[in-house]
């Protein structure tokens, strides 16, 4: 972080609703790029954040308003009176109302839509009937196209122009729109000017579906070898392109929805969301965990008669769960990244499953052994040690099982594994590991 | 996955060892790209991946252990004798050697040392001098070059040859080695062929220090208007470029890494490493669990008295430890994400705090009262209730706080947080939680 950047924070932070903001604090606004200033307004509270936003040029407003997380703008679209957008929405493009369509009211989205263009207006309403997780979504439309019958001396002559960034090829389509082929433009340069273009043309070049989901359709661009490629619609329809740039900040989004999810929130919780906002966000995931953990508590409740007898076990039972816990989230993860990147397949699940229950065995034997000698030298009780080593064995391999059987079976079900597997999976190590040890403990010990 | 990959799959897995490799087999695998041949490889068991790989046709196996994983790669580099390396290295190039330099034994990297030209053993000298975490490591040498005092005719006929993909600049160096400018290929085309390449040349072009991190410069590349950007030393001499595709790929690892640190995984741990190899891989994370379960079992331990007179207190426990598990990994996952970001500063650590606590001390009160009434029911005792809600609301609000300090201070010891961030946490939820339900339990109910 710069220190320009710091500074303004800490400014930012002094700031009170009564007091004028400050034309020194203005000037150092001005000189901070969008980027920045987007990284500044998410790095301070609401009520900073809507004295900073109000301090900034009209200018600047929807650029820091794109390059901010969903989440974050709310606060600022909420404060922005409808008169005021009018302004900042001149000369607007759609491709930036399309960044920021699931966050702006509808009478905001009209005042945006009457201020585009007529070709604007056609990208945005191609655009929108994609949602925004499949890539139609995001297609960049500023891109360079020719007939199918157009020379090398036409190529030259767009060539000439101001090239957007990312540009590596002309695309050619044929007359019915449809997308032909891409002519890489330093082969443009280095042929004579009468060929045809279709002659220096590549053959065979990727295509992405308008309706691919926007992280497969990222990592097609990213590890092609081309600088963007063209979208097509599912009539082959050429509409546009993604480029590198665009890509990467998808695939960015998507692992940091895949790490957020895993803590049962939202990829664009803010960190500054308000207090009853954030708080009910993450009530339902704390709701999901309490009705499983009620459920393990009601196993543990079946042996409340043994609990009273032997007190040690309620106080060893945490380790029992928490062993299972921890194996089968190892197993889970390794799974949740073999479906991703398609490495784990119906072909090779049982070979898997045997290899990982193989690993809970072994494992499982060594810490069974373990807890067991420490158990029963703690309780000087030998009898106590063979039960938690017997459970604690007979959790971690079902913590293996679990950790295949999960992720696969929601996955075949559609649902993303990154999402809910990890509680289904400790609910499982946490009733297996409750039922096992008290169970054995009535048992053996009673 | 494609049809054809799912097969090979299919019959790789009904290979045996004393069977010969069926020719049909070969076939099929001469058909499959480099890419999928290391997928597919990837995706069976050991035994099987050797026969496959001694299946492969010599010109495709060095390709092939590039794209895998590392350590999916090991057993195909043990199967293979040292005798055969040399005919696999036939013109080696140093990035292929550099992909594989933590997988190689000693011996056969001096015979792909050997195999290497003047020119990339030089390449080869100079990227190891920086370690696999810097983006020094992973330069591609392969880039278009000319003096500050060239001319857009020695440009364009530099453009004439075969360009390396994603290549949209030469650069400019001064007699030093130093970087100096680059100028776009497109600007190049679009000028007259005497002036100077230097007067078309873009001001501030971005570059990379070598001794970067891979993260840090791979989101450097990949969020600039650029295919690539210059690398330099520390002393500003060019050393190579980094472009989009290699970006994407140090981009992906590391968020890959991120996801499998959670579970205390090595990034690299193979989908069928050897079972004992894995197992010893997992014991460390799997140990670390152990003394903190032990640990948080004593702290149980120290109300044995009360659990054996009061037994809804064992059976209840898990859930107060549980809600401050869950309650915690959000607000660490945000702080996390927060840092990664750079949104956290220690500017505004302390409003963060407070509005976590917040957060925390509202879902606390009402979760606190949902657990309170529904335990008072349950046992039918109402002061139950009344310590089971007290214990979950002070155990949500320190694993608020606990949630913000431990990632905060992690990151200043220069500790990953996202590696030992949960274990730490939960470790304090846990003690927390039993601590104040048992503590609370022992001075209201006996």
């Amino acid at each position: 972080m710069s220190e320009h950047l710091s500074g303004l924070i800490n400014d930012a932070l002094h700031l009170s609703k009564d007091e004028e903001t400050s034309s020194e604090l203005k000037v150092k606004l001005s000189q901070t790029d969008t980027n920045d200033t987007a990284l500044l307004l998410e790095s301070v509270p609401i009520d900073e954040r809507v004295l900073l936003w109000e301090a900034l040029a009209n200018h600047k407003k929807v650029d820091v308003l794109v390059a901010m997380r969903d989440d974050a703008r709310i606060a600022l679209i909420e404060a922005t009176e409808l008169e005021e957008w009018e302004a900042l929405f001149i000369d607007v493009e759609a491709e930036v109302v399309l960044e920021l369509v699931d966050s702006l009211p509808k009478e905001v989205l009209s005042i945006a839509y009457s201020a585009m263009d007529r070709l604007q207006k056609l990208y945005f309403s191609s655009a929108i009937e994609y949602a925004a997780q499949e890539v139609g979504h995001w297609i960049n439309h500023n891109f360079l196209v020719l007939p199918l019958n157009a020379k090398v001396r036409d190529g030259v002559r767009l060539l000439r122009r101001d090239l957007p960034a990312h540009t590596d090829a002309i695309y050619l389509i044929n007359r019915a729109g449809g997308f032909s082929y891409a002519v890489p433009i330093t082969k443009i340069f280095s042929s004579p000017e009468h060929i045809h273009l279709v002659d220096i043309a590549l053959e065979d070049y990727p295509t992405i579906h308008a309706n691919e989901a926007c992280h497969v359709a990222a990592k097609q661009v990213l590890l092609s070898n081309y600088s963007a490629l063209p979208v097509v619609s599912a009539d082959n329809k050429l509409l546009g392109r993604i480029d590198s740039k665009t890509a990467s900040e998808l695939a960015f989004e998507y692992y940091e929805r895949q790490l957020m999810a895993g803590a049962g929130m939202d990829e664009d919780e803010d960190l500054f969301s308000p207090v009853r906002k954030s708080a009910k966000g993450r009530a339902v995931w704390l709701g999901i965990n309490l009705l499983t953990a009620f459920l393990a508590s009601a196993f543990i409740g079946v042996f409340e008669a043994t609990l009273q007898q032997v007190v040690a076990l309620a106080v060893l039972m945490p380790i029992v769960a928490s062993m299972g816990g921890i194996a089968g989230s190892q197993t889970l993860t390794l799974i949740i990244r073999g479906l991703a990147l398609k490495q784990v397949t119906s072909g090779n699940a049982m070979a898997l499953l045997i290899k990982e229950l193989k690993v809970g065995g072994l494992n499982g034997i060594i810490w069974a052994l373990v807890i067991g000698v420490i158990a029963a030298l703690w309780f000087n009780m030998p009898l106590i040690g063979v039960v938690i080593a017997c459970a604690i064995l007979l959790n971690i391999i079902a913590a293996a099982l679990a950790g295949v059987c999960i992720p696969i079976i929601l996955d075949k079900l559609n649902i993303d594994p990154a999402l809910s597997g990890s509680v289904i999976l400790t609910t499982v190590t946490d009733i297996v590991g409750f039922v096992a040890f008290l169970g054995l403990g009535t048992w053996l010990l009673l």
